[in-house]
Order: C-alpha cells, then sequence, then structure tokens
C-alpha cells in the first residue's frame, strides 16, 4: 500500500484539476492505496465539497482514503526556486516532501514549480550516495512503446559518468513502473558508430558498454519516434538535459502543429485529435525526479484531472515496485565496486 | 546566370533521379542557367536519353542547356570521405567541385556522401577567413514559415565564437535563398531567459547580443514547430551539430510517425499525406555546406528528381543572389573589427 501525497494547489488549473484527479485515481487504484491532499485547508475542503456535491458525486464512496494535510504557504510564480524550502517552509511542496521524509507519506506528486519541486525534493528527501542532482525522467510516446528518456532538462552539462547514472535510474524506473525486463538502453548520439558524436558521448559509450546495462549502443534521432533502431528495441533513451530539455518541448509542441496542419487541410478535427491521443502527455504519468531517496514526481503545469490522475498512479506504481530501494542498491553496488 | 555542376552518380536513386531532377530544374529556372551534369559519361548519357525517348520527352527543349562532364571515379559508401579527395581524384564530386574552384562552375549539387561532400569541399573550395569547418544549415518546416537551422551535424563540439559565426552564415544565407530582410536569428536554449541553458549556450547569448545581428535571444524547442516564439518570428536558429543533427533526424521521422498513426486510426491516406506535405523533404531545396567559398550544396541521399530539382533552384539562387561574396564580406568585417 502507498500513501501518496499530492501538492493540491500546484499547477495552472489547481485546485480543481488536482482535487478531481485524486479522485479519479482513487477509483482505479487499489483500495489499499491512500492520498494525502496538501494545501489550504479551506480551500481544499471547499473545492473537494464542491466536486463530490457536483459532478463527481459518485466519487463519494472514495472520500474515506483521501485526508488534508495543512500547508499555508503558497509558492508564487516570482519565488525563486532555490528559496522556496527557507522562504516558505510551510508551502504544499515543503510539507508534502516533509511527510515523506519524516516516513508519514511515500510519494509526492506536484504540478507545481519544476524547479521549486527539484529544490525542495533535493533538501527535504536528500540524494542518493554517489549523485549530486536528480535527473528527471520523461515518456516519449512512440510507433512501438513508450520510451523513457533521460535527463529532460535538470542537468545541462554531464559528465560521462553522470550520463552513466542517468541510464541506471533510467533502466531501473523502466522496469519498475512500465515493467520493462532488462530494459534496452540507448545513447542519444548522431550515428550508430561508437566514434560518432560529441566528446562526452563518445566516452559515455565506452563506460556504458561495460556498465552490466542492457547496452544497445548509440541511437539516433530518427529511433525516437520508431522506438526501435534498425536492430533493437529501444526502453530507455540517455542525453544530457540540454538535449533532452529541446526535444521534449520540440515533441510536445509537434502534435499540435500537425493537427493544424491537417485540419486546414480538410481533415476532420475529431478523428485527429482522437488518433493522435496517445501522443497526449496527460496519457502519460508525470516525470519523475529519479536520484532523490524517495519519489518525487513532476506533473506538467497545465495538468488536467486525468494527467494528475495518471501521475498518483505512476507514484503508487513506483511506491509498490519498490523503486527507490532498487535504485538505492543498484546505485550502492557500483559505487562499492568503484571504490 | 548560373552554371551549376550536379553530381549525376550520388544518391540511393542516381543516375536515374540526377538526370531526371536536372531536366525538371531547367524548366523552371530562367533560360539563363545551364547545368553540368558531372559522371561517367556513358552512364549518364544513357540515362538521358532513356529520359528523353521515354517519360521526359517534353523536356527536349532543354537538353542544349545540360552538358555532360566526365567523371570516371565512383565513390563507394565503404570509401573514407576525408580520403576520397586524394583517393579518388576523378570522382564526380571531385571533378564537380574542382569545376567550381576553376571559374568553370558556380555551384555544386550532391545527394552522395555527406562526409565526402564535405572533405572534398574544404579541400578544393576551402574556407573563408576565420572559419575551419563548414556549418550545414537544413530547413524545418514550421507553422508560419520555413526556419533554417545550423548546424545540423557538420560540427558537434562548438565553441560560442562558432556559434556566432553559423548565426551570421545562417542570416546571410536566410537573407540571400529565402528572402527575408534583417533575419531574425534565435540561440536554441531551454529557456527564453539568458541565463538558462548550458555553458556554451550562456556565453553565446552574450556574444550575439553585441553581434550586429537581429537577435532576437533564445529560443526552445517547442518554438520551432510554431516558428516563433511569444514575442517574434523567427527565421534562423542556430545550435550546434550534436544537437541540429539530434532534432533534424527526430523531425524527419515524426511525419511517417504520425501518418502510421492516423491511418491507423482510419485517417484517409491520400488526404494525410497531402495535408503534411510541406513537411516532405523533397519540397525543400538541399542543405548548404556554408563558410567553404563557393556555393556546395547537400542534397539528401534518398532524393527524388523533386528533391534534386529544388536543390538545383535553390543552388542558383544563391549564385544569382551573390551569397558567397556576402558571407566574404560580413565574416571580413568581423574579422577587421575584431583585430
Amino acid at each position: 500500500m502507498a500513501r501518496i501525497a499530492l501538492d493540491a494547489m500546484g499547477g495552472d488549473f489547481a485546485p480543481q484539476a488536482t482535487v478531481a484527479g485524486a479522485l479519479l485515481a482513487l477509483a482505479e487504484l487499489d483500495p489499499a492505496h491512500s492520498i494525502q491532499l496538501v494545501g489550504q485547508t479551506a480551500v481544499v475542503e471547499a473545492q473537494l465539497r464542491d466536486l463530490l456535491d457536483g459532478e463527481l458525486s459518485a466519487y463519494a464512496v472514495y472520500r474515506d482514503r483521501l485526508s488534508i494535510v495543512e500547508a499555508p504557504d503558497v509558492i508564487e510564480m516570482t519565488d525563486k526556486p532555490s528559496a522556496v524550502v527557507r522562504g516558505k517552509p510551510n508551502s504544499s511542496m515543503a510539507v508534502g516532501l516533509r511527510l515523506q521524509s519524516e516516513g508519514k507519506s511515500d510519494a509526492f506528486v506536484s504540478a507545481g514549480s519544476t524547479g521549486a519541486q527539484m529544490a525542495t525534493s533535493m533538501v527535504l528527501l536528500r540524494m542518493h550516495a554517489g549523485l549530486k542532482r536528480p535527473a528527471i525522467a520523461t515518456f516519449f510516446p512512440s510507433l512501438r512503446n513508450t520510451l523513457v528518456v533521460l535527463d529532460s532538462g535538470a542537468n545541462v552539462d554531464c559528465s560521462p559518468e553522470e550520463l552513466v547514472q542517468f541510464a541506471r535510474l533510467g533502466a531501473t524506473y523502466a522496469q519498475c513502473v512500465l515493467g520493462r525486463a532488462n530494459p534496452a538502453v540507448g545513447l542519444l548520439s548522431i550515428g550508430e558508430e561508437p566514434e560518432k558524436g560529441n566528446a562526452v558521448t563518445k566516452e559515455t559509450h565506452l563506460l556504458l558498454k561495460v556498465s552490466g546495462l542492457n547496452f544497445i549502443g548509440n541511437v539516433e534521432g530518427r529511433d525516437l519516434p520508431a522506438g526501435a533502431t534498425e536492430h533493437h528495441d529501444i526502453d530507455v533513451v540517455v542525453c544530457d538535459g540540454f538535449v533532452g530539455n529541446v526535444l521534449l518541448k520540440f515533441y510536445e509542441a509537434i502534435a499540435p502543429l500537425m493537427i493544424e496542419t491537417l485540419r486546414k487541410a480538410g481533415v476532420d478535427g475529431a478523428q485527429l485529435e482522437a488518433g493522435l491521443k496517445h501522443l497526449d502527455y496527460s496519457e502519460h504519468g508525470g516525470a519523475p525526479l529519479l536520484g532523490v531517496r524517495g519519489v518525487s514526481i513532476i506533473a506538467h503545469g497545465k495538468s488536467s484531472p486525468r494527467a494528475i490522475k495518471n501521475a498518483l498512479k505512476a507514484a503508487a506504481q513506483a511506491v509498490t515496485s519498490g523503486m527507490n530501494d532498487l535504485i538505492g542498491q543498484r546505485l550502492g553496488t557500483v559505487t562499492e565496486s568503484a571504490a
């Protein structure tokens, strides 16, 4: 069973989308799981009442698996992420993550400021041994299967050693949350040959070959939409956070471009949206901050109730699969053998 | 008027696609332009006869603007690009580019090996003062307008100074070939604020601000499909060749993913292909090697006759607009003022 703290105040459509998402999630999660709504109690209670008296009245049966945890401070977009932990110690982010560090919660989900969530998670959950900063892992829908791509923006200049750590984190995540046995890890580069790429990539390639991971070699930009190289299916793609972030934002913007283009060409809009639904980010479960001691999942700022629901389900999956312990073990093994 | 040398032997569908593309181009180009088909004379002549006796018989009127230049050596995919110039001095690439360095031709187009074309162009055309290697500029279709993105793969680890040179090259290209007055140049990064990005990007941002170019600041991955940031339209996007190559290959692979996905969802295939036609690379005019003294344009290896035609038209445009001189002047000005 998992107790999942949800930042009820975070995101463009909070608290409506967050509270509604929690109710949708409870209906789909195993009854052993519960959700802690973290935020200003009066606001959260009013929102909950609104939904249960109105459009989500059928969800009243799940009310007893919801609790509300008071967090009076509110993070504004103008707050500096690194200053949030100290400046607003009772924000919904700090309170939600503190529940976890105190053993009162098992996971945290927020659609609020990514920077603040990362900084607060690093301070309150701390990092696994040997890691300096977490990596953000995101799902990339492909023709074949969903890929895990990391880092997607937390680390811009990475050493080969850091990229190898990302590979371990991503492989564990793909195993625990996507159920991939022995995940196939590719290194993003500009040619399949080991000697193709920039200096960091070429060195990383050599390290990954002896990492013990199921390393399938370099993958190229064109392999991501396909979900496979010519020779291998792909589960995890490793890159630095600069390239990963550029690609992620590019990918997110492509579907609207295609829909707009095709609509202008006379293709039926409803048919298009239905067809491209699996490219919709709300279908996927948020992006975990991998490497922190615990579970901290970033939901998109524009998360709908459905997106929040999927992020909560991913959080539950991360907890019940024992992802955090497994990450600790795998990184621990490496540190010891390297020492 | 321009005399354009075409590598008749280069590309997956040569010589059929190249010779046919040349005929299509002559029909659309100003009558003052001529094309030099460079390759094994017997092979090229036979192909030309086939086409003029067959499906392209209506194009026989353009035959007198075509000449054939003998190039007995053939470059194989197994040839090392850097060894091609010396090892096969009479390949279609070397002969075609030598015509230009000897003043007998004004531009060169090839769908053959990109690496061999770059190496051979650097040796035979040489670089403009202050440049070590050329940058490859590619067109990215967007919702608004076509963008010039560079570098797309020739330079993987770039200094801030090199990225600023790419900006100058790209702006001149956008002006000469796309007809953009005072092209808007964006720097690809992971946030619009100047302090966002990796170390090289942050320094490049500061240099671009004082470059005299129409620098609109950082652009993000999502701005490329849109062709604009929140505040500005974009003409040129500057990045290193690692990021540029990953993005280009990703973009090229996306349209087939979308078409496949939507076809499975029941959308009519013909309607899809028509709607996404402007994302088809054959609609665009190849990728120039910017920075060499002259005009050398890379066509896609899978170029159709239509793609070859468009690359030849871009070459003609580069020549008649005086792009090469303008690049020399702009880089020269910079070198002088920096000295």
